[in-house]
């Protein structure tokens, strides 16, 4: 068994972390640390973690105590802070699998300028490897170290990625307009948030300005000059799953055979999966499993295609992938406690 | 046009007021006071209050001011805070709509047991009046303060007033199980409200210790000896309305008619409608309006009765009824600002 | 007081309208006809409606009977259907305000390739006034007959419209990415709208297909050739309101100033707001109130405006507008009736 | 691999049905049969089911094909055509767990009034056992035919059966206040579950005559008289779960650690959880687990005992519970492909 940590256990990432793990058949949970939280039964917080866990606390992020039983720890603090513990984990031989940003970029000024943080441990940085599992299996095999990366980002970058790469597409003029359940803000008393502001609710925030654009544009550029896009997220009145629906102007020519063509780089994939023209997949689709679906309808008259995308923000989108990557660091199958059917209902 | 001023607007029950105020006939609003939102734009808090009101700032609470413009004063700060400074207006002419619990009670030993704090004017508490329109109407009309029910309460004791009262049902072995949307909380950070903890959950809250109950005790009580019901609330995943289902003892041989005959007291009301036997009314049918409507089944079998009753916990069981009682004591035509027909969808 | 009467009542926008008339102080309601519930109780179909109109009844959709005690006929029946039986009363005197697609295309060959039916009066046609309050008031002051606008079409015309006449933004790029409630679909008794498939999911749905494209491109015409907008509509898990993000390339140089400038069109008017530069309008701002709200973000890197509006799709969208053409109609109050506070909770 | 089949796969049962079987490691399933949904492919209904069947169709429910393939068969059908079909099974040595209420009572005369059908194979009705796990496992474990218990019946007597059976509570005078979400009334069109005319309302239904109450009585009388419940059922605005809040009077004298006591009998209880006095489990407990949990409040001053019981009324009030009873009837691990954890989000 593989022993696994959590650092910053209490929030919603955290949560899934502790339920994906208790039913993974090849990992055990040995620490679940929250410095807010230490000491207190981790089912004061998550009842329904406690018909699961029984009696076990929350610990104090104790890099010492937790590294000798772990080894792999996933790190879910603020940024700057999450890179910090993460190295020190690191420092000592334990995996990192970091849900931060802190590791996501390949350059550094930009998640700077994007953070407004001063990245604290840029040594760590060079040798991390951004854990988005379809594209970068290869790498995430021999990682020590994974910057997980975002929600918004994985449910855009999916789609985008063969069709950007393989020209089918423009990688000028990209528009996406997305929308997140509301659990994408953490688990933080803000009347913003409460049941009575948020239901029958729907807004655009961070318009221009969200974080995940430059993420998103450093992933997508493949020439000499990074690519642009506008992206608007939306604050959906539902607990989970993101749903993009992206703006692209086609290639001179391109047709759905091209771009189903390019799709094929998933045609073996469990979590990432093309449904083909016209199938346009809905929240519920995949929300409470770890698929991201897309499919897409071109509208000729106007020269673009339409890609629709869904995925669970805190699964494909946050711990799924997390232990997704796990699975591909230690050998393990990669489905494993991982689930492929969402709810539904 | 009477002029009327709010102490507490930033509320839930503010809002409510403002907006009622706005779309009444003899109704004007001179300030809305909120002692932490002093000097910001009403529309800042609530953006649809900005279409009406345009850039109408929160005032501080001061009495004095306040009261050179105002005939009536809508109080809903917390519990001996409210009395306190509703007694500083009716000090100065001003009638006083209190929305606390503060001038609920008779008994001010129960008021202070329940409340656990002390009563800041048993004078004024004397000649209160409790503002249960369709029972107290005509105290109401000569009325300086009022007590404006809680909203459990209101949705309670319409339906049971007239059949303990008339005998058809016994006052021993009331239960009253009933559920609130999660307005009722107020507007307030706090995680355990917030959409992501509430919606798709509904849980008991209070059980056997919510203050309302002592409400409905006094006001259920015509004998000697203070009736005792169980009473539960629940927490449901709505924003308004409070449906109660009431199981109580039918006095021996009571039949369908004698608990119709009981109701006749109604029957020309606009705000308490009796619904008749098998009419069971559903939230839906009273949210957003002021329109408490109440049905019931006989259990022959179990010699009870089962009332199911309905009301919108911000207007009927608030700011609802605060203004038909401010109808009533300036003498305005009764509905006038009150809204008959929810809004079902 | 104007005599109302309704066809097609039964379904949402009659039951909006049926609950607007009663709060109106010029209208009263003379029949509400439906064919499928006709000699059943309103209240059976709507109790919330009881509590106002007591007893009435749904009656036969009978032209003569209806247009006798009719000064105006709201018809609200599928396309063709709404055109036939409201030439009908047209042809007895009655004005007409028909909710249907029916009357809104000036080109009736557009028309009639989107809805795929011959048009039943295009001799009505031609009279027939374009009902989008703002922009077309003086012609609907003389009007006999009314095409009442859509509701994904009003939340994006009346933004849009001021900024491509003045010509700071370009008419070719549009793009519209909006999201409705589900009331948006009426009243129906189809899986896919059960709570259990609706709630916590998300949508996009008639991608590049939706019929409502069609009149906004014909309403945003200026030149010669019809512009060519992508349509892409998607379902809330929300009962009601409309949020539309639109994508627009602006004119070389064109600033917030001329933005704004544009706007200055809707200065005086109480229900099409333009809340001014980053200030973005969610839905709670407008549901249940007769609002259309919008504001909008530059996006200066890309060369684009992003505007987000927002209304009720039953009100402004629909009945209300409905109601507001009425007024103008027949030279009452605009605003008499018609919400301008939304429910926000 | 035990092979598994289902008869009326496409309801909601059968959807969790089809979810849990993918997920056990014990369990295959060799057919999901549908008469209405025959030839089309199970993601066409569940596309969440896609990607883990791929193309797998529904078929005809033929017995002698499935019977083939099949150890075991969950028969979901309506009242009498699943004793029906089941009994075929049964008689070519196929297993039958049955969903539908046809197995449930030992006193036919009782089913078959509560039902008003007449029971079409009363000889295998006397072989079959009441498949609430832990108060039948004995029986369980040699049983060919499985009468699978009701929703509320199984949230209602998993608190109340050690309770009357040890006498610390009466078993007269037993209140049943139980809410459900929505996917207790299945699959199916009907303008009353939909979307707008369910988010946001709450009612009661079935007062007095909900036929869950017959079978709650059958399994609580120990005497000779069967007991009388008031069982009043209300629909709650979610898609899944159900809380009883239940009303008894306590035995004279009794105490909490009398109630404890009784509750021991579940201590080594995976899916039965006694929460203790004052803990009052919430539906977000329990949501999307297998688990049942109960907690209590002593209402010494009216001499009663309230007690909360939360379920998942798809999984321990349906679906979870017949894989339980498979589990067990097959000598598999008694978790084997149950959720412990539910979602809480």
């Amino acid at each position: 068994m593989i022993r696994a940590a959590i650092v910053g256990a209490n929030g919603y990432t955290g949560f899934e972390l502790m339920k994906l793990i208790y039913g993974h058949p090849g990992l055990t949970l040995t620490s679940a640390a929250s410095r807010s939280n230490a000491g207190s039964k981790i089912s004061d917080l998550y009842p329904a973690l406690g018909f699961a866990y029984g009696n076990m606390t929350f610990t104090e992020p104790d890099v010492d105590t937790i590294a000798k039983n772990a080894d792999v720890v996933f790190t879910a603090l603020p940024h700057a802070a999450s890179a910090e513990i993460g190295g020190k984990f690191y420092d000592k031989g334990v995996k990192v699998i970091d849900l931060s940003a802190d590791f996501r970029y390949t350059d550094i000024g930009l998640y700077e300028n994007t953070y407004k943080v001063t990245h604290p441990r840029p040594d760590l940085n060079k040798e991390a490897v951004y854990g988005l599992c379809e594209i970068n299996r290869d790498k995430i095999k021999k990682a020590a170290v994974i910057g997980n990366p975002g929600c918004y980002t994985t449910c855009s970058i999916l789609p985008l990625y063969p069709l950007i790469k393989s020209g089918v597409i423009q990688d000028k003029g990209i528009i996406i307009d997305a929308a997140s359940g509301i659990t994408g803000a953490g688990r933080k008393a803000d009347v913003a948030y409460n049941f009575c502001e948020s239901d029958g609710n729907y807004k655009a925030y961070g318009v221009t300005t969200h974080r995940h654009a430059t993420e998103i544009e450093e992933k997508l550029t493949f020439g000499d000059e990074r690519i642009s896009v506008s992206f608007t997220p939306h604050l959906l009145p539902v607990k989970r799953g993101i749903l993009a629906t992206v703006y692209a102007n086609t290639a001179s020519g391109a047709t759905a055979s091209d771009i189903d063509k390019a799709y094929s780089l998933y045609k073996d994939e469990k979590f990432a999966v093309a449904t083909g023209e016209g199938v346009l997949p809905e929240l519920k689709w995949v929300v409470q499993s770890n698929v991201c679906a897309f499919g897409y309808k071109l509208d000729a008259k106007n020269g673009r295609i339409i890609i629709v995308s869904a995925i669970d923000n805190l699964l494909k989108g946050a711990s799924g992938q997390a232990v997704q990557n796990c699975n591909i660091m230690f050998g393990l199958p990669e489905t494993d406690g991982l689930p492929v059917i969402g709810t539904h209902l």
